[in-house]
């Protein structure tokens, strides 16, 4: 079942709500290859890099009083003549887990990019275990031009392959 | 034909001769996605980023007093569980093209990455008009992954393919 989700940009408030979002995902390390023991800090200078436009979601029921439960960023997947090609990265919140909130947060992020100019997205590292993210990113329009060998060191299952997506807008 | 070539780490005071191999191939724009209009200082931080290893490859030839005629870097791909996965760019001097310079520096690459550790190379963005790069990083044992359909805008031949090339080590 899908909830009602409001996705705006974030603010600088929204630090401690976004960490709140990140920490587990970081911690788990099972589905983005960033270091797992990163501080708060860390976690947040590249979440919301220079590059990095960032938006929360938010939990449109009223009763949760709008309690953050995902963020993404947006940003050009190359400079130069790579530039019209946009990348994002999602997180959810544990406990918003299998409520839409991602695939709300990907379609907004393919009009939004569409909006400033991008004319095709793409996922460098979709982790082939992830396999609710793969379908969701198929669903949304996302074809895989590559599986990538062993690229990434699971915590739990070993060496595991990375997709390459890909969309135009 | 093959020139000697020397590789070395590069030192704080090879900046002016990095920036001479890297200027003419950014100003050109047909080979990297990275902007045009690069500053020295913007190119060389880029470059020689923390996380890059650089070397600089020196004419073997006495009588050139070993001109600084190409220079590479060699990252991590991704953090975390995509560490083990190592990137690197190459840049060779116009003068020195042909010479066999790439080669030496990827060959030099390869071996070093491996004895950091890495246990895989990968590329994310070769141009496809760029064939004589495709070929030898195929000579060179590298396999296509992935076509990236239309993703550089090449200056002068419009919107061209990247290619994702592979191999492990």
């Amino acid at each position: 079942m899908s909830t009602p989700v409001a996705i705006r940009p974030a603010t600088a408030k929204d630090g401690d709500a976004i960490w709140r979002v990140l920490e587990p995902v970081i911690r788990a390390g099972e589905t983005y290859p960033l270091p797992r023991d990163w501080s708060k800090t860390q976690a947040l200078d590249y979440w919301r890099a220079p590059a990095h436009e960032v938006f929360v979601a938010q939990d449109g029921n009223q009763q949760d009083n709008g309690k953050i439960i995902g963020t993404y960023y947006l940003r050009a997947n190359n400079q130069g003549g790579g530039a019209h090609v946009a990348n994002c990265g999602y997180m959810v919140a544990a406990e918003a887990q299998g409520r839409g909130v991602a695939r709300a947060m990907c379609e907004h992020s393919l009009s939004h990019a569409k909006a400033r100019g991008f004319r095709a997205m793409q996922f460098n590292f979709v982790i082939a275990t992830n396999e609710r993210a793969v379908k969701l990113w198929q669903s949304c329009g996302f074809e895989i031009l590559a599986c990538l060998p062993g690229v990434f060191a699971h915590p739990r299952l070993g060496d595991a392959d990375a997709l390459v997506m890909f969309r135009t807008l």
